[in-house]
């Protein structure tokens, strides 16, 4: 993509309204811009981010057997009533009354629409188990909507919902989310830890946070501190194996978030328990009949008996993540994307966009990369040099090819490596080499 | 994917609701489900193909040189008060009053908030010409909602917005955009054709709908029959070439929807005018100054003078296409979908799920079309063989493998083409070896 022909409004200036690093560097970058409160539009950078992370999370959904699918932004109060939920939601429910006097509401979940779709068509043990996700806009409206995208009322959601006959298969499937959330977050360069939590709103006797840990963190988190040192996840899974001992591994050590921690009951020595900040990026449950009871979503089993099925409920917050990503990575003068999130893979800066000869070479680089199918900014604007490196460093690209009038004289690139700040001059044959290996 | 592992919900009665044929189909193959009145969740299969459509969609609007972002759904109903539209719109805008009492809205379109974003980003003609779109979930009130998907209340569609200096620039752009939704709908296998349109509450004065013919048609469309015998679009296009000579051979013969037509005034001999049904799938609009002045978006000209930009705006309903297509490519026994949209490329039958040489030749064939990156739907249910070919015919699936036990003792399976209907018997390997080419 040229710049020129991109839609690329970076800031020079820090928004006052932005508290936290991450609000503050995608309003900069040109990532977002507020449409009202903890509402954003995702401008074209920030839109590729976002895409990006939903694509990891879908094939590792996908990888673990779960099914896509999309339900509607908007539901019908009714069936929020059928599972006492209407009421209990409160003020962070969006109600709307339609031109017919119904009454709707902008969904901040699912677990109500996906139990009525499983029930009107699944009867019997020999369609289970089943696992159903989305990826969709919700809305929470927040009293007080605040850090950027972290904490909005409009947000970008994957939830996932699990039907089983019974309840060892209920457990295998919270197992498998529980995996696959391991997988999907380590392939964002994140460590995630999952921590034990309350089931709040969704209910249920079994739950997890996975959470990062960053100074910006609006909860407080416990775990032992070996928990720390824990190998990111990075291997393959067979998800129709045994999970047990990958989930026990990753529970072994007491790890839980603020509401669920107990000072007095909780079994680590003080020396040995480490007190973080934290972010959500991550929330299972299992709830067992909670909804599938009072729904009536029912199936026989092998005996011919009909029981409530047993479900879960796998949330992530893929519009939250962009944020977190950025706490977990960046430095003073900007973002630093990790490869697989980031919105463009190279930036290419001409310093002269004047010199026909850094054209060409600037040309030249541009059709190869994209011949070999690397995703590249291409710098061709007028803007001074200073401007062109402190932008780039901004949006974070993870590496930049500086194309100037002295380098192309001598024949060479500067191949610069955004996060190590590592810097390389070769020829434009060998930086494409490099970049497209 | 194996369909044991799939949620595939397919119904044998014809719901009662649906009067057209897509709406119909749609509900049988388990493509969506209502969620209440206008308001649909699209099943798994259903899914697939949306996501199908809005890809080449994506793709035909950045070869054109849009640029992809993303707005919300929630807009603030106070920029709608700038450009006047928000008394002008009526029941069919849904609107909300969120917890702190301020008016809200859900998006019907998005003119007010893109030149919002544009307003406080772009100062110069050198930032010009853009063409900002995105894709993403609209809500229109509708009344009746009727069609199934075809006219629902919650709806998926690509909007365009050009920005420009000068009227010049903006024809350019309004043909860029003509020429790209004449491929976009090419590619889809439908032939678009455009039609002169009034534009209504968008406002302008040039304008043109991309109208499918079908015997379902919401509206009624004149054209000179002559324009019935066009190929259809699939050229290759230089979009920063001059595009007039293409959109002056698609405008030439007299085309108008039902509103702009005038029985009194229309140039074509009675003869040579045929009148028929249509089905709206894209609308474009070009309307100047009509937001840009209000809301004073503007741009400096080389002559240093400040200008209002011009603007035009540019839809595709995409999920009414996918009702479109299922109105303009199906038989009696479901739908065919062509090969660009379908969910899957090809839908393989095990006949006999108990027998052991089946299930290898086809857990071998299976393996082997995901190895060559072919989309397989497997069959490998225990539903009777004419359940098995009555569902594969009703999802339409453009090529059917089928495997039974005869067939797999003389070394043969059967490849069936959905649209022709052709069989053809021949080896697993040959199979394969056409389906991969």
């Amino acid at each position: 993509m040229r710049l020129t022909r991109y839609f690329l409004p970076t800031l020079k200036e820090t928004p006052a309204e932005a508290q936290i690093v991450s609000h503050r560097y995608m309003l900069r970058a040109g990532m977002v811009r507020q449409a009202s409160a903890g509402i954003y539009s995702w401008l074209p950078l920030g839109y590729r981010v976002l895409k990006k992370i939903e694509q990891i999370v879908r094939e590792e959904q996908d990888r673990a057997g779960a099914v896509e699918m999309l339900m509607p932004t908007i539901q019908s109060a009714d069936l929020w009533r059928v599972s006492g939920r209407y009421d209990d939601y409160g003020k962070e429910m969006l109600r709307i009354r339609d031109r017919h006097g119904r009454d709707m509401l902008y969904g901040p979940t699912n677990e109500e629409l996906i139990t009525e779709i499983f029930r009107s068509s699944v009867r019997s043990y020999r369609d289970l188990p089943k696992n159903l996700y989305h990826i969709q806009w919700k809305f929470r409206d927040e009293v007080r909507p605040r850090f950027g995208i972290m904490r909005g009322r409009e947000f970008y959601m994957k939830d996932a919902y699990s039907f089983t006959l019974d309840y060892p298969s209920a457990v295998h499937a919270y197992n498998q989310m529980f995996v696959s959330y391991l997988r999907t977050f380590a392939r964002m360069g994140l460590q995630a830890i999952p921590m034990q939590a309350e089931t709040g709103p969704i209910g249920g006797d079994l739950s997890h946070e996975f959470i990062i840990l960053a100074e910006t963190g609006e909860s407080a988190v416990y775990c032992h501190k070996d928990m720390l040192a824990f190998d990111i996840f990075t291997e393959d899974v067979d998800y129709d194996s045994d999970l047990q001992p990958i989930v026990d591994h990753w529970t072994g050590l007491y790890a839980a978030a603020d509401e669920k921690h107990d000072p007095e009951a909780c079994p680590v020595p003080p020396g040995d328990l480490v007190e973080a900040r934290g972010i959500e990026v991550g929330h299972i449950f299992y709830f067992g009949a909670k909804y599938s009871e009072p729904m009536g979503a029912v199936a026989t089993g092998p005996d011919g008996k009909e029981v409530p099925v047993e479900m879960g409920s796998y949330g992530i917050g893929v519009s939250r993540l962009v944020g977190a990503i950025i706490e977990a990575s960046h430095d003073a003068d900007g973002i630093i994307w990790p490869e697989s999130v980031a919105p463009f893979r190279v930036g290419l800066i001409n310093l002269r966009a004047s010199d026909a000869a850094c054209v060409s070479v600037c040309d030249g680089l541009y059709g190869q990369l994209a011949a070999a199918g690397v995703e590249c900014l291409y710098d061709d604007s007028e803007d001074s040099a200073g401007a062109k490196f402190a932008r780039m460093d901004l949006i974070g690209l993870p590496w930049q090819i500086v194309v100037g009038p002295r380098g192309v004289k001598a024949g060479t690139v500067e191949l610069k490596n955004r996060k190590t700040g590592a810097r390389e001059e070769l020829t434009p044959e060998s930086a494409l080499a490099r970049l497209s290996a």
